[in-house]
């Protein structure tokens, strides 16, 4: 065994090639719609050199991209794979399928992973024979530039895969967790969830524009949640700690947010908040600002990195 | 009317002497402790040099520092005052009595801002003759590092009175906005209680650690949060923008969140939450780890100035 195999060439299988490529490993790279690959192989070759030019990566583009092989069927890409990432539709049905077909092609010692941010581990590898072996490793979106991945095995994923999977993210310069148990959005949406919830009902109450709830994280909490967690932020914020916290703000939070309906996403209030954007920006530059937010977060990245303290 | 009065010489209130007088304004400090004033100016040449450290301010200190003027007397910091920033004890009853005199002895035209993050403009001004003058401007600790400013106004108050001190915080560099109707938290602990309340269950139900939760914001969502705000991040995060957005993951997350009961921050999960904390960082290191955390904050405030298409 002795390659990665990225299963599906999209946006997040192309990113994923360059994690690992970057990290030494050979990758080979599997999508069954024609032309996938090939169109990836280009689109890994810019996102390499932007990394080049934050300084994210060392080593010349060309070297890391040479560990990179388009293969030319799902066989080819898992008969010497020691850990397959797989990145295909989130379709559940799908999903059966192509683990079905992974755990009969992939050496016995390979790990299943995937991508989904969807779909828990238990419910497409229930009734595979190597289903001990399968687990999701959920990145954000692009991971070879924001390094979260949440490592989620089913009860019956074996305690070794699970920590395989947890060892090789962080060896190749990701930062993952465990999800103890499955729980739909894993952790990292449902802190979203959570926090998104509040954000439109405070729109949706008119307390609020759109525009200055999102500057109360970006010029506020997003700061400090940027280098530190929830936990640490509120740990730093009594002089006490975390107990003395919940001791001073504890009964406060909890009635701030009991007895609160919360308004569906109804299309009333998606109007309200879908205009508000449109105006801040216009629906074409929607391109741009994804790659502005691209270059934003590699340049995130490059700074934390230069400030050594800075776990 | 000439200066900037600030009532109140701790924490807060020294962080926002700094905040006016880097802006070019004299400001006018004034505790009413023995010593208070000595001690802040003291800790202000401080977080002068500080800031001077991290690119974040041009002038010398110390010419910052001649801005700042020690008041014998509240009568002599308000009475040729245009904007008083309140910072005294989070008591409701001290906060009518302070307000009371400061409406007995501030100009007609002075705007009367209260750095309170608890108590409502109405609940301090309802039977002031200058109730129409009073205010909120909740900062977050420290404002001379972290930007945000939230502008609340009672019903009473007058839409001048809220332009000018938004005005004036948009002006002074700090991030202004406006909370539209009174509500318990504002905008920005409002948001966080909501993703605390999440948080603190998700650690209760031992779905994750505490260190893999913080993780889950810091390398993962925080790092979006910290310049663009949760709206702009979803938008951004459909092909569609934030309409597709809602389209497609509204019900998902609707679903994700409904029907969870949230556990009180009782003894048991507070300990638990405690000794976690205390594990990645013992408590004797908390001082230390809060300079750690502001020198964060400098850093990347400066790296955010320092890439200039980050709005």
């Amino acid at each position: 065994m002795k390659n990665i195999a990225i299963i599906g060439a999209g946006l997040i299988g192309r990113s994923w090639a360059i994690v690992f490529a970057r990290a030494g490993y050979p990758v080979m790279l599997y999508d069954n719609f024609d032309g996938a690959v090939t169109k990836a192989v280009a689109l890994i070759s810019h996102g390499l050199a932007e990394l080049k030019e934050y300084g994210l990566i060392d080593e010349d583009p060309l070297t890391i991209l040479g560990r990179i092989t388009p293969a030319q069927s799902l066989e080819e890409a898992v008969s010497s794979a020691f850990y397959v990432q797989e990145n295909t539709s989130e379709n559940i049905d799908m999903k059966k399928e192509v683990f079905k077909t992974l755990d009969n092609l992939a050496p016995e010692k390979c790990i299943l992973a995937s991508s989904t941010s969807t779909i828990q581990t238990s419910l497409f590898s229930e009734h595979l024979e190597g289903r001990h072996r399968c687990i999701v490793a959920h990145p954000v979106n692009p991971p070879h530039i924001a390094p979260i991945v949440e490592v989620s095995p089913a009860p019956w994923t074996s305690p070794e895969i699970t920590k395989r999977t947890y060892d090789l993210h962080q060896l190749v310069g990701q930062a993952p967790i465990i999800v103890k148990k499955e729980v739909a959005g894993f952790i990292l949406n449902r802190l979203q969830a959570a926090l998104l919830r509040e954000a439109w009902r405070l729109v949706d109450e008119d307390y609020v524009s759109v525009e200055d709830l999102d500057k109360t994280i970006k010029d506020g909490l997003g700061l400090r949640w940027a280098f530190m967690g929830p936990f640490e932020t509120i740990d730093l914020n009594a002089p006490g700690g975390v107990a003395d916290y919940a001791a001073r703000f504890g009964d406060a939070y909890a009635d701030m947010m009991s007895g609160i309906n919360y308004p569906d996403w109804n299309e009333e209030l998606v109007a309200k908040v879908e205009s508000q954007r449109r105006k801040i920006m216009p629906f074409s530059e929607h391109p741009e600002r994804e790659s502005w937010r691209d270059q934003r977060l590699m340049a995130l990245i490059a700074h934390k990195r230069n400030n050594k303290s800075h776990n």
